[in-house]
């Protein structure tokens, strides 16, 4: 499951999707799950006449934690050193998202290899709502 | 709830309670939410005989999710721009986790005021299980 460092080259990329129609009902799993209960992620009604926002939106966390099992799901478990993200754009019920992790540099650091990600996660219009980097270790 | 600059000061911190006693059930439902289903989170039979870990542990993606829960619950929603972390440990059930920001830096950047943040996340025996830093925007 792991990645080797001979499998990569600078440039290359890895795609995934994250989700298909994203569901408010994913939303109020992620809410319990990572106990986050903001109303603007579950609840229309305030979203809309209160906040004043066209419906519920996604947690950025819940965006972040998809894109992040996409990264754990290629370079294997317990090897993301690190991860950082800026939030871009919102996302929404009915969304669809898709991540991209592009190699850009394969190095060494204390007797360890690492590669340095690229990460960005677009919607279904091609917006990219989170832009980002990630370091993980990988086998020789 | 918006944070405003006027009440922060650099050096002040802000510290909450992620979670006390950590339950292998918000792992399963973690994995639901996330749709990161590795079973080194939620099989204990895999990860003892198998992978050769004591027990299950958390996704680091949650520590991060509930580290991300207390920022913006102290900033304010949708104020969260940037976010980013070094997974220095893992979390095992029945950990308590508490996590506190430190403000390092308040600035202004095309004409927004933003506040820079420190991160960290610790266990209940003081260990470092994430370090990061957040940059979220904040009123006048």
């Amino acid at each position: 499951m792991a990645l080797k460092a001979s499998e990569l080259e600078v440039g290359g990329t890895h795609t995934a999707v994250l989700v298909k129609d994203l569901k408010r009902t994913q939303l109020v799993q992620y809410a319990g799950a990572s106990g986050d209960y903001n109303p603007l992620h579950t609840d229309d009604f305030y979203t809309r006449e209160v906040a004043g926002y066209p419906s519920v939106f996604a947690h950025g966390m819940l965006t972040m934690g998809m894109t992040g099992a996409m990264l754990t799901d290629y370079v294997g478990d317990g090897r993301l050193l690190k991860f950082g993200v800026r939030f871009t754009a919102q996302v929404w019920p009915g969304d669809d998202l898709e991540a991209t992790a592009t190699v850009e540099a394969l190095r060494e650091e204390g007797g360890e290899k690492l590669v340095d990600l690229k990460v960005s996660t677009r919607n279904q219009n091609g917006d990219e709502v989170l832009s980002g980097y990630a370091v993980a270790r990988v086998d020789p």
